[in-house]
């Protein structure tokens, strides 16, 4: 035993007591007569005192340790003289009789606190040393707890969770897969699971009637930031269910989570239809921490003789409460903000409330007090207020004023982080139209069912952009957190959407050949949802990036700083796997 | 909704309730003026009813039905006239009013009972109807309780579960590493982890103290028998630890793990050194579900003019209770058994122990009957016992015996899958020599610390094979079912190793520099342990093939053959991933 208690647990309690502690020398102060040292464990922070005038010898070490160094010591449990009310441990400390030094270290390259002076890629190389620190070890702390939490409550509603093959068949469809030659199948290659989505459906044939896996997953696609190129999955797949049934079990794991990490409860989550959701946030993925919904305006500011909103498909706008005393300058971010490239609007009309009940907009050319009266009207807008316009092609404008409506909450304070939202979107459209391939595609996957109300549709080709999916997201805080669907188990229907997706039956049969075939032996309805767990790690963290709740994570070149993977591999594994490099242009 | 109940709890407290019920068709029995169906689900069978007098619409429709259609009925509880006392729904059955079938099914390739008449590769391809089988359902339902137990076990002891990464990089050491092409980084390659080893060693330098991790792990080897390409270990490491703390964990979680699964409790795990479980099973993973321990005959052997034993190196044997009446066949039987090209004995000597106090050998022409009291009292061989004796070089003999010792077991009934007895193997040489390349290896990996009494051997060349490792396996019914070490924090000790290995800076850099790094910054003593969770699995599920535990499993060559994976990838990825196939000789 290298320790008798850990740097987090000693208090009054333990006065007097002979203890032994390990951990990393945090920081130390000398005083001359004494030297006072801070151990820290992942369990805390105890100081450590040594006496020049009872130990001379064992303060004249503790002078030389530097950062960092990894130290057992012996001694007493004593009170201190000037407690620190704001560490568990802060009315005792340790008065050393024995002192050795477990290993040096070398001085870290940046500083081990909470607030660091290290950049990202020097933290990243130093992933190691970036985890002896508070945040992040909190971070992992919570995952931990959190798949704790979510495997519990799953197996006890009698889901069992399965692991499903990471080397698997290459199915070209949606995002890349990452392959694996095989050695001893020259010219073949495995694929890594985008989502273990075929093996679950298979598992809901095979009669496990619950399934679920924290499963990891690859996805080799262009690293936007805070993509990583394997991440994990709360997958989930249940049998002889209904919508109601899958949202019900998955709110309920969803409170249970909330109400165990943060102490909230929650009665129904509200739930938006996906037109709703376009209509009044712009968003498949709305952020309801807050409101200001969209209003559409047309009928009060069309007619009036400003071309811009007369030729537009949509006039549509917000009211920032409480704004109107924005400035020229500020007024001019906005502008600025929704004319940036990534949103792309041509401009933006705004419309002061004045106290005084007076209107002030950038349009007073074209419109009447009266005029903005009627828009104040349609936005709910009191004195004060500030309604922000924009207009154009409808569903570019919605998602244009999203991103503004985002801004100003960001900006009013109303999206805190310590609050949490969540909401469903359901009935989104089963079929997405791309004008570049001029085919449709499954906004989904191919093994949606379409809403049972809209089956007819599928008949009727010119029908199909109007399909309702059986298909639902959770939402928190204007992140999809999950998703899923209930799955076709019917062949004939299956077929029907092979066809409206373009899919040849030589196509579908290459592709997903086995489940097809699975399904002609007795397949059960079945209905599943998975969670991106670490975006519900870095939420439930209270954090921007889900960097920070992995442990070993990759920057946006796909690469691992610390091990600095990938890497080149030797001519004897090239040969052993039959493949050659294509000589790349430098 | 689509059911009220599922098919495995219904009993005749539930009598006249009105119920719906969906499952497959287990089978069905017309009775004239009824049928029966047993209707299945994941928790168990019920049996339906139709009445041809009350419902001969049902009934008709009924009779029509084929095995594993999915089928969803409404209907009343009622008692049963001739009642099923194996079956816990044995008591009643269900008064059909309506029938919805919710999925045809084609027949099945093999019958879906408890002992299918479907061989392997078949069951293998349609592993979605092999796991509709109880068996195959019942392993996965322990594998999922043991994935439970493990975690809520060591979380409960402050371990953290921590995910780490599946793209790594490659280091060739060992096993083959499978290898995957990036996209974004041409040229250059991540590796598949054959273990999280140096991860979990960095999440110690990182302060994390406890960690565990249920991980998948990749080895691209050549497939024996019941190995697959991935498999999944129970992966732990603790920091400031002895050996003694991290036999007294693990000894605690799988008594935890036998005492939940299987009922039976234990005390202290017994303890074996390497050395004495050569000597005494030759093995390092006996299996102590019974004794018959090797005995060694050098002294009673030697020097009778027997030239065979004369010149070996070692003369061993092992008594087997009770069967001195064994026929010539079956000692024909056995001397073949080790005379096998895998076992590769040269013969095998038998000295009967008759009933009448008399002794009757293969070697009476060289032992007279006083020489072979003599062997009987060394190996305590009593009227009716039958030795058998193997001799030649001592390691390769000792490994010979123990397949002898396990075939005897087998054949005396004394390996019973439902009895368990664990054991630690302890105080693992450190070092192994191989005579093709003329260098020692590390015999678990090169992190291993060398006993500390054993620590100055390592500056003496010629005493390298003495050196004791602080290393531990821990056996289960001869299986070695879990394994690890003491770790080498200490950089001397560390380099002296690499040194000892063979290895130059420069390799020991380019394999290991990113360790070797961390541990300049603080390496805490730290030790771990991980157990090969498949295995585990199928012992406690008292099954031989660890295939059966695993959900979709691959065949002998890797591949799996219902997915059809590996497989071909397209010109397009190939060129997108910028390699070549090389050509393949037909």
């Amino acid at each position: 035993m290298y320790r008798t208690n850990t740097c987090g647990e000693l208090t009054l309690k333990n006065l007097g007591q002979s203890v032994t502690l390990c951990g990393w020398l945090q920081r130390s102060r000398d005083l001359g007569g004494m030297t006072f040292i801070d151990l820290r464990d992942r369990y805390g922070v105890t100081q450590l005192v040594f006496n020049m005038d009872s130990r001379p010898d064992l303060c004249e070490q503790a002078r030389k340790l530097g950062r960092e160094y990894v130290l057992q010591v012996k001694g007493v449990v004593a009170e201190r003289s000037s407690k620190n009310p704001k560490m568990p441990t802060g009315d005792i400390e340790i008065l050393v009789d024995e002192l050795s030094v477990l290993n040096a270290a070398k001085v870290p390259p940046f500083t081990i606190e909470d607030h660091s002076d290290g950049g990202d890629d020097l933290r990243m190389k130093y992933r190691y040393l970036d985890l002896r620190r508070n945040p992040v070890r909190r971070n992992l702390e919570l995952r931990h707890r959190l798949a704790m939490l979510v495997r519990n409550y799953l197996s006890d509603l009698n889901f069992l969770e399965i692991e499903t093959p990471c080397l698997i068949k290459s199915t070209p469809e949606g995002a890349r897969d990452f392959v694996v030659p095989s050695r001893m199948n020259p010219g073949q290659f495995y694929a890594l699971p985008q989502s273990p989505q075929q093996y679950k459906q298979l598992l809901m044939v095979g009669g496990m009637d619950r399934y679920f896996q924290l499963a990891r997953c690859f996805r080799d696609e262009d690293l936007r930031a805070d993509r990583q190129p394997e991440f994990t999955q709360i997958d989930c797949e249940m049998a002889f269910v209904e919508q109601e049934d899958v949202l019900q079990t998955f709110e309920g794991l969803m409170k249970h989570l909330l109400k165990e990490v943060k102490g909230v409860t929650y009665d129904a989550f509200p739930r938006i239809t996906w037109n709703d959701a376009m209509k009044y946030y712009g968003s498949d993925k709305p952020d309801i921490r807050f409101g200001m919904r969209f209003v559409e305006l047309d009928d009060v500011a069309k007619g009036k003789g400003f071309a811009v909103f007369d030729d537009a498909q949509l006039v549509v706008g917000i009211c920032a409460e409480g704004c109107a005393d924005y400035t020229r300058k500020q007024l001019d971010e906005l502008t600025d903000f929704v004319k940036r490239p990534q949103i792309g609007a041509k401009g933006l009309v705004y419309i002061k409330c004045n106290a005084d009940g007076t209107f002030k907009s950038s349009v007073d050319k074209f419109f009447t007090a009266e005029d903005l009266r009627a828009f104040a009207e349609k936005c709910q807008a009191k004195a004060g207020d500030l309604m922000l316009v924009l207009c154009g092609e409808a569903m570019k404008t919605r998602k244009q004023l999203s991103e503004l409506r985002l801004e100003m909450g960001s900006r009013l304070g109303l999206r805190p982080s310590n609050v949490f939202a969540p909401l469903w979107v359901i009935d989104f459209p089963l079929l997405e139209w791309d004008e570049e391939t001029q085919r449709y595609y499954a906004m989904h996957h191919p093994f949606t069912a379409p809403h049972p109300e809209d089956l007819p549709l599928l008949d009727q080709p010119e029908r199909w952009g109007d399909i309702r999916a059986n298909a639902y997201d959770i939402v928190l805080n204007g992140n999809e957190i999950g998703g899923g669907s209930i799955r076709i188990h019917n062949r004939e229907v299956q077929n029907k959407m092979f066809h409206t997706l373009g899919f040849t039956d030589e196509q579908a049969q290459a592709q997903f050949g086995f489940l097809m075939g699975a399904f002609e032996y007795g397949a059960p309805p079945h209905a599943g949802l998975a969670f991106g767990f670490d975006r519900l790690c870095s939420i439930l963290g209270e954090a921007d990036s889900i960097r920070d709740f992995i442990a070993f994570p990759k920057n946006n070149a796909g690469r691992d700083m610390m091990a600095e993977a990938p890497s080149e591999i030797s001519k004897e594994q090239l040969d052993e796997l039959a493949i050659r490099l294509v000589p790349q242009e430098k």
